[in-house]
């Protein structure tokens, strides 16, 4: 039976943290160093502390976001072998779903409406592995917990780590 | 711990097969009893088979669709002893994913966004007890499948079944 991996979009899919500077400084002419994110929360790498969730609220923010490099050829890649299901926790922001969904087809056309779940807490989701940004939804996920690095968790540890889609890539090729 | 309860939305939380009857005598003219749906697919039981469907693609549709009898008072007595997950297939239907949050804040305000699950295939969610009223979403639960009576199911004999709310608050208190 084929194995399932659960995938994040924010930070993982989606290159959300550029997104966030690119908004930053179209909104307030000032360009923040990846470097400022490193290791606190998002919305406090930055000047205006509520600028991030200003964004998140904002229509047409999810649906505009970039990319993150590697993800489009990871994913042909793992799609041929296991079951994809793209698991984000939007809820939290109901004007994101519709925009989610839209930018999936884009960018994604091969992930079936079957394939997408769009939730709050994650620990309802059952996979065989969880690729994510985010602690929280690693520390109470059933199966492998795989930490995608984004600039806010790099201080993590207890976490299988992998840095980017090539290093996804050469995980799943080694098990 | 508390337990999880998953719970599905349209037949279960919704009565979705009176907006059905509803919707069809608005547009058609013609009330169908309700006999007419039992033991065949909703789409079948209509005479106009393209109907249902469309209804399905209609802006406003599950906004508008009314509760399921007894559904708020059960929900409201089980949310004291579960932790309580809505977990509705809508990723069909795009335009109903913020359609159904809508219907849910104004009616089951106390439902958290965080327990709130919009999905495809329902296989990859895990709770303890899963209230739907299809057998494709229930055969392949992990936990424990409740089959809530709906038209198109009285045929299926396969699983627990529960006629009506008052029926789950019972199945609930005897375990």
């Amino acid at each position: 039976m084929r194995k399932k991996i659960a995938v994040d979009m924010d930070n993982v899919l989606v290159d959300i943290e550029k997104h966030f500077i690119d908004w930053y400084e179209k909104e307030y002419g000032l360009r923040i160093e990846q470097e400022k994110l490193l290791g606190v929360p998002e919305e406090e790498g930055f000047p205006d502390k509520e600028a991030v969730k200003r964004f998140l609220y904002t229509p047409g923010f999810f649906r505009t976001a970039p990319i993150m490099n590697g993800a489009i050829k990871a994913m042909e890649i793992l799609c041929k072998k296991f079951d994809i299901y793209i698991v984000s926790a939007a809820m939290e922001f109901p004007q994101s779903l519709i925009e989610k969904v839209e930018w999936l087809k884009e960018h994604f056309p091969a992930i079936s409406w079957k394939n997408i779940v769009l939730c709050g807490d994650k620990s309802v989701i059952h996979c065989d592995y969880l690729i994510d940004d985010h602690i929280k939804n690693l520390d109470f996920f059933r199966g492998q917990p795989l930490l995608f690095s984004a600039s806010h968790n790099i201080h993590h540890t207890h976490h299988k780590r992998l840095n980017n889609w090539e290093e996804v890539l050469n995980y799943f090729e080694s098990i």
